[in-house]
């Protein structure tokens, strides 16, 4: 505990894993690092797979090495069988910062159920945090609900498209478009970036945004560096907006809630379980399937013998 | 209710709304009407946008009446505001099937939080099960872990993909790839539909498929009619290996469980906020926003609290 906060990377690791593995001891540890959490910036980069999510969080690691910052990467894996390969390329192509002690790159897999990679990514954020990483960088690999909720944790949202992805911006799930805070059109060399960004533009245009934050779009080739500059200064406005802003607290206190209500919802459940058993609970769900009992009446008498309903 | 027993279609209309509303009068429905479901055969059609997902249901929905089923339609839709557009023109284009009144047709918008579009509709699936529907097309229009959980309860998925859609089968969400019963290269006269069955062949070559279902793989072009005899042929046969296997009744077994839990979850989550008051959840929200709690010491208090907890 010690060790992880005064930044040591192999204590840290060891308690990401803890994380991960839904370990026993992981409120012992928030509970003792968490009054050290809340000076990190998090930064979530999401968008399709092929948009260069990789590339760019590469670059802005150099971006913000430079700038003397400690910085934490986070890149969010899905679980699925199918994609192994693309991502295990992605992390090779990072190693190159392996050697810098004061970066710390860590992957987190989605194996557990809905709102479970959500809650470990949170928890993993805020021990990097604890561990004095200054920049922390939520990388999300796919852009499904899951992904938007661990994004729509950061302080500062990017969303990657990319020119000639068949559908464009329809093609990204719903609710992504509303959780960007700055627009990266990367791979902009490529024929159709001034389309797509005409797309965007017409998007946001559809929009009365007034006081909100309107999010600017830019262009950027990662693997070439162009755009980071102005990428980064996008970022800080975007920073220097919400600092001590009533938008920026709302946003902690929306992402402090889901978190509460994931964890309260899973302890319940547990306790659930603990009182009627779990070949009780089998024998509701088998009446449910056997269509012998509906699921409301089921789930109302699990609830009434376990104690937990209204007296 | 009787009415709606009876096969009335507006009946069936006002008890889904009441489902959509999430109104009190649901749980009373559904134990009125859950001994006469699970006739229906549910087939759920996902794809990306622009995949031609609606103009495969309106086909499937001439295939099968033609064989004198009624068939019933659940169209899902994602909430963002940015699509509204698209789905209204689907809507439009099955407007042919409105004067059949063998034909139910209706959309269920995700407004709720996760979990809730998924209960929603399962409980709308039950409600057209009841009216006597013998087919129930689900289809939904993103491809996003609500829509994963949505057309999973379904007893054949057809996964729809089209060519030319850039990254293809990568662009897909991880996790649609394996629920697939049969997958259907929809628009499959535009070019790149070779490499696309190439691709998901290919995909399907690094699974050791033994005991389990192989999908099988379907060209078809929805507006003009092609391969949807052989798409019913290839369904007709899932559902034949399915009747009376241990697979399906697995697969109705853990579609249960999901229903039971998200139930559970969301009674006793109610039932915390009634016996510690909703003020009480704010101060723990607010505690962890501004790092004076953990959010697993926060919870386990009003866990506690509630009296909800061990003892």
């Amino acid at each position: 505990m010690e060790r992880l906060l005064s930044g040591n990377a192999r204590a840290l690791a060891r308690a990401i894993t803890l994380v991960e593995e839904g370990s026993a001891r992981v409120p012992g540890l928030l509970r003792a690092v968490y009054h050290s959490t809340g000076r990190a910036y998090v930064i979530g980069i999401t968008g399709s797979p092929g948009a260069g999510k990789s590339s760019l969080v590469n670059v802005l690691v150099d971006h913000y090495r430079k700038a003397g910052k400690r910085v934490g990467v986070i890149a969010v894996d899905p679980s699925s069988a199918f994609s192994g390969g693309a991502i295990l390329g992605d992390r090779i192509r990072m190693q190159r910062h392996f050697l810098d002690r004061e970066v710390f790159i860590r992957s987190m897999a989605n194996r557990g159920h809905t709102g479970g990679l959500a809650l470990a990514t949170h928890d993993a954020v805020d021990l990097m945090d604890a561990a004095g990483y200054e920049i922390i960088l939520l990388e999300t690999v796919g852009v499904g609900q899951d992904e938007v909720e661990v994004v729509d944790g950061a302080d500062t949202v990017c969303v990657l498209l990319v020119p000639g992805m068949g559908d464009d911006i329809q093609s990204l799930k719903a609710g992504i478009m509303e959780i960007a805070h700055v627009f990266v059109i990367n791979k902009s060399d490529r024929p159709g970036a001034d389309r797509l960004q005409a797309d965007v533009e017409q998007m946001l245009g559809l929009r009365d945004w007034q006081e909100h934050w309107r999010p600017p779009l830019v262009r950027t080739v990662a693997t070439g560096g162009q755009g980071i500059q102005e990428l980064c200064a996008r970022i800080a406005d975007h920073r220097a907006v919400g600092v001590g802003s009533e938008a920026i607290s709302r946003r902690r206190r929306e992402l402090s809630r889901a978190r509460f209500m994931t964890l309260l919802s899973g302890r319940l459940l547990k306790e659930v379980v603990r009182r009627v058993g779990s070949s009780r609970v089998d024998d509701a769900v088998e009446a449910i399937a056997s269509r012998r009992q509906d699921p409301y009446t089921a789930t109302a008498r699990v609830v009434a013998e376990a104690g937990m309903g209204e007296s």
